[in-house]
């Protein structure tokens, strides 16, 4: 019996169970003997079995109290909350949008520059961004998430952004800083069913959440924001999805023809019927809008300024880089008339004719070219009528490359290239004059990363040396723009490092 | 025995003591033969007891593993911890209120509105705010809470809030975004005893802590805010709580009435010393205030503005509806005189006179009219003299039903019914007429939200179309004032949807 | 037999395996009877045996049931994730600086204040700011931490900041509200190596991380702040670590010297190359900067503002009182010539001259002189020369006491009492006079804490009263300064409360 040790309750109730005598010790004993051993046995079992009794005893009364405390599924149901809160499915969350660095020129003196630099730019011709980017640009998003007793669940977001040119910190006074979204929105909503089972809803100031990007242009193929409200994921057949939403947009503190009162403001609002529809990589997105009032707007003698709008999109989002290898690639073909005539911000442009008229064509795609090698190519086109005057014609067409070199964990090379052809003749609006010509911009950034992979991993950190040139009669469109300022007349060299984040 | 499956220690040990036999087996047996079957089954279970104890031993060290990562209790009291991070009771919490929509007119323009757009608003006569408010207005409220080792705990609160009745997304420059709150608030302090065992310490910039309002006017009973410090929560007998706090307000850049030098403008601060004191269900607040050198302010030919002022107000918080069924009601009354003149913001508006004198009852109450019916009917209702030139009167009057008749989990109909009596005669101030009339409003709005139930429920999404009108008279009080402006003069037709969200 | 209890399968099985007989009933039985009663006592067991193992299989599969929702190891990582969410050590977290209280002087009105506050302030000549500060200012800093798969480890901050002398509660419009900071900062990069080895690199809009200060005066003693990008820790030999950043900064909107167009406006960039090399407790910061342009800046008569400058500090962190008791001191001289003469804020300051030429001393040590009675005095001194005109001189010294006597865990009495001497010659830059005189202020400040215990223990709520006072001639050094202002030529009472926090 001494070679056991009784660690533990459960050891003891099985040595005490073991009544353990080895079997050359019974050899030739008598029955009397065998059976008093059996007895003795018994009784010191017995009394092991009572010491055993109480430590188990003991044991369970320490078990139950554990027990009380939490049981291990309870632990993880509270795990669970709080693992939610901790990943922003529930409560507060933040996300993020920001770059900032510098652009520098040769002269060691900020340098003008950004997507929107060209005469194209107003109307929305981007060049690539990759090195050519002179601001501050930071958007905070905090996000609040309910769920309720019911199922349902309901989001708030508000975000608040600025951008500056100003590389100082204390920016008070001269800071655009502002609120650009403040919404709320619901879904699995238990009394909505059928083809609502899973529509949201929302109302106050947002982003339309199905605005989409060419990134490397900084340009929304669509960007829609305003104030309204709408639903979302209405499911009308097997195969189409469908949302219906009304924006408002502010027009606001615009010169009114008045031979009356010469110095009269107006302010009137551009409500825009939206609706965008999906089946399956297929969308299609149709825009109404109504301006009252805005005839009466100053754009110009002999202008008139549009009170309604047309616009439609058809996208494609496709799941490989156009069919040729892994990747992906989104097309779109937008057009638009009167009000709807600005193709990309949807709605916010008061100054168009009833008689505009636009159609732009976006393309990107995305790829792997070679195992570290990356290629984003894309192309932003539109050709634009009776915009601002009558006779008047914008076209534009930018081409660009963005290509980047794998080189570490950390780190590669980044590349880009854009091309921007430009043909503008604005029949006088707003001083312009008629300009033809090309821009072209080439950029190498070596960068860093916590971890490379994909052209959609952020944060990145850049250095980057860019050489920009153009036609010198696009330095001739307006004297308020930065072509043919000081020391921007083309054949630029520009340096700079800058962060860019999102999360 | 080979009916029996050993699937762990605990099994094992007890199959080995069982020492099993059937009686049927046991009939004619020797005594001898007996014996010898059971030494040898005990020879068996001391076999199988062998086995048993090393695989409970292995059982015993992998529990003991386990538990050197963590104990039940450890891991109890740190999720404990993270459930506090994430519930807000330590560390970082975000609060909000925020409401966010469109208010458009029958001519599809944005529409005037607000609870505070009659000639009674600039004084606090507010009307109903559903389906009456134009503008999109955001608090975010960024608290951080700290426990310290001896039990005492910390507040910090800060408040970013933005107003703006643009509809667009960008208001960088036009934006009013501020920070309206920045405080620090003290809690169990171990060294506070007797009376002051658990009181709380405040300073820093703040709304004070028991402000309380009429929801549906979108008005504060009381609405104390500024700059200072003070003591909440003070035992001063078994039945009475004390606060005491002093709050600074600027009055900034008014003009001085100066016959040397005209253009000169003066900066005063008021003083404000409050004290508000609970008696069960009874509040009785008592303000005192001083701005020295507001005396100089010009406030028109022949007026003195006032340079101190006293205010009190008492008030019952009731927990049924009125006395009559379950609910809630609450009902004050208010008074002051000179600077405190100004019945709700507290001390906010310099132009009173050392004469003026007002007198105040705000009255609500909650409850359920049937299963499915909520009504809450309000009252406020002041009258006002000497309040900026000597003679003048300000009498106004709002009655206010809020009414939701619930219809699903998620849908209800509000209705809104808001009457104004107005009878002002201003005695010229600030090129103001004299009127009398009446404002009325009906609203009907259709209410999505993820959890109905109750008047304090939200976020809620609403549509609704309003219908006001007021008489003709009221357009003439005043030509920096909405009635009266361009397509506003009565009788209107308004229509949107809102979202508005608190927690 | 019924003396036992069966409260669990573990009992049971303690309980069969007993077989228990009481010695004094075995006496007389024959062993027939004895063998019987042994045999009817095992089929009894046997019988238990099988209830019990049912019980223990059915414990066994509850037991697998929960092992399937969570293993404790399983549990424990999850947890640690949680922390690491609530502890702000990934994902987002929130740090503040904020004070805010009244300054109110003897008259009941807004006293004028501030630690920079007398003629040598604009120069950096501040004095001690307990019982001294006028405003509302409070940062918001918001940070978001990644990990990732690889190790590598990203942080972006953004700050959001406000400062105000309003003590209103909105200060839409007036509002100074601005983004400070905006960056992204990597590090654990698995590609750096060697010297690189603990280096993080970093770009974007920031304070620089080693800027450090001496809180009693509210001065940095170096406080480089801009938009650029760099790398921390570099590890250049074994007592050697290095930091390297570009940082731009903006001169905006200043007059240019220009006969043809008066009214003409330049801007232009401060680009400033820094380098912080660590050796032991000693720091050694080499600053070189340029600002092309700036020479075409209009200074003043006869004067050229600098394009470059040069800047450099040596300074010792000390982990004792001056080597006479336990606690801290730093030490630090800087040095700085042409744009680098703005001593603190390096590069911040584009009117000095080519020839200007500063030289900066500060200091300050903190220790206990008895268990509850602490002490921290501090100096920061300037010679300056040639700053804004040819021929000035800049002379001024602050001598700064604090000391706080701990009461009780939640209350101490603090005192400070703070000397500057200031002589400026200033050749008439800016309508400046040339002064010569000493300011003197004394401040008592009972303190409440949460826990008291050291000068860096936050939030405090302070009431205070100050005296303070100046030789008649520094009223007369400029006509835009407080000295002189109305009520404001010295000997001044100042009363107040506050709060300030840090986290």
């Amino acid at each position: 019996m001494d070679k056991m040790t009784f660690k533990t309750p459960l050891a003891i109730a099985i040595a005490a169970a073991s009544l353990g005598v080895s079997g050359a010790a019974m050899a030739d004993t008598t029955m009397e003997e065998r059976l008093a051993e059996l007895e003795a046995r018994i009784i010191a079992a017995e009394q092991r079995a009572d010491a055993a009794e109480q430590r188990a005893a003991e044991a369970e009364q320490q078990r139950a109290a554990t027990a009380d405390i939490e049981s291990d599924a309870e632990i993880e149901e509270r795990l669970a909350r709080v693992e939610r809160y901790a990943d922003g499915e529930e409560g507060f969350s933040f996300n993020v949008y920001a770059r900032s660095g510098l652009l520098i020129g040769e002269d060691g003196k900020s340098a003008e520059g950004g997507p929107y630099v060209t005469p194209a730019g107003p109307e929305g011709g981007a060049v690539g961004r990759l090195g050519n980017e002179p601001d501050t640009y930071a958007e905070a998003i905090l996000n609040y998430r309910m769920r309720f007793d019911n199922g349902a669940k309901a989001l708030y977001r508000t975000m608040i952004a600025d951008g500056t040119t100003s590389s100082n910190d204390w920016t008070g006074g001269e800071s655009d800083i502002n609120v650009r979204q403040v919404y709320a929105e619901f879904s699995d909503l238990p009394s909505f069913t059928g083809a609502f089972e899973n529509a949201s809803i929302w109302a106050g100031k947002r982003f339309d959440r199905d605005n989409f990007d060419i990134h490397w242009l900084d340009s929304d193929v669509v960007f829609l924001a305003g104030t309204g409200g709408g639903i979302y994921d209405m499911q009308l057949a097997d195969n189409w999805k469908s949302n219906l939403s009304i924006y408002g947009r502010s027009f606001a503190d615009f010169d009114v023809v008045s031979s009356e009162d010469p110095g009269l403001e107006g302010n009137t609002d551009n409500l825009i019927l939206t609706s965008n529809n999906y089946f399956g990589n297929w969308q299609w997105m149709v825009n109404g809008m109504s301006a009252a009032d805005n005839d009466t707007r100053d754009i110009g003698a002999g202008q008139e300024a549009a009170e309604n709008g047309f616009h439609t999109m058809v996208a494609y989002h496709g799941d490989s880089f156009f069919g040729m290898g892994e990747g992906s690639y989104k097309a779109a073909v937008l057009h638009g008339q009167g009000l709807g005539a600005e193709t990309k911000n949807i709605g916010a442009n008061g100054d168009l004719t009833d008689d505009a008229s636009s159609t732009r064509l976006a393309l990107y795609g995305t790829t792997y070219l070679a195992p570290k090698w990356r290629i984003a190519p894309s192309v932003l086109a539109e050709t634009s009528e009776d915009r601002f005057a009558e006779g008047d014609s914008y076209d534009w067409a930018t081409l660009n490359v963005r290509l980047a070199n794998e080189l570490t964990e950390n780190f590669e090379m980044q590349y880009e290239a854009s091309y921007q052809m430009i043909d503008i003749d604005p029949q006088g609006y707003s001083s312009r004059n008629e300009v033809d010509g090309d821009y072209t911009k080439f950029t190498v950034a070596p960068t860093f990363k916590p971890e490379v992979g994909g052209f959609w991993q952020r944060p990145e950190i850049r250095l980057f040396a860019t050489w920009s040139d153009w036609d010198d009669e696009l330095n001739d469109y307006s004297a308020t723009d930065s072509f043919g300022s000081d020391e921007f007349t083309g054949s630029q060299w520009t340096f700079g490092i800058q962060s860019e984040v999102w999360f």
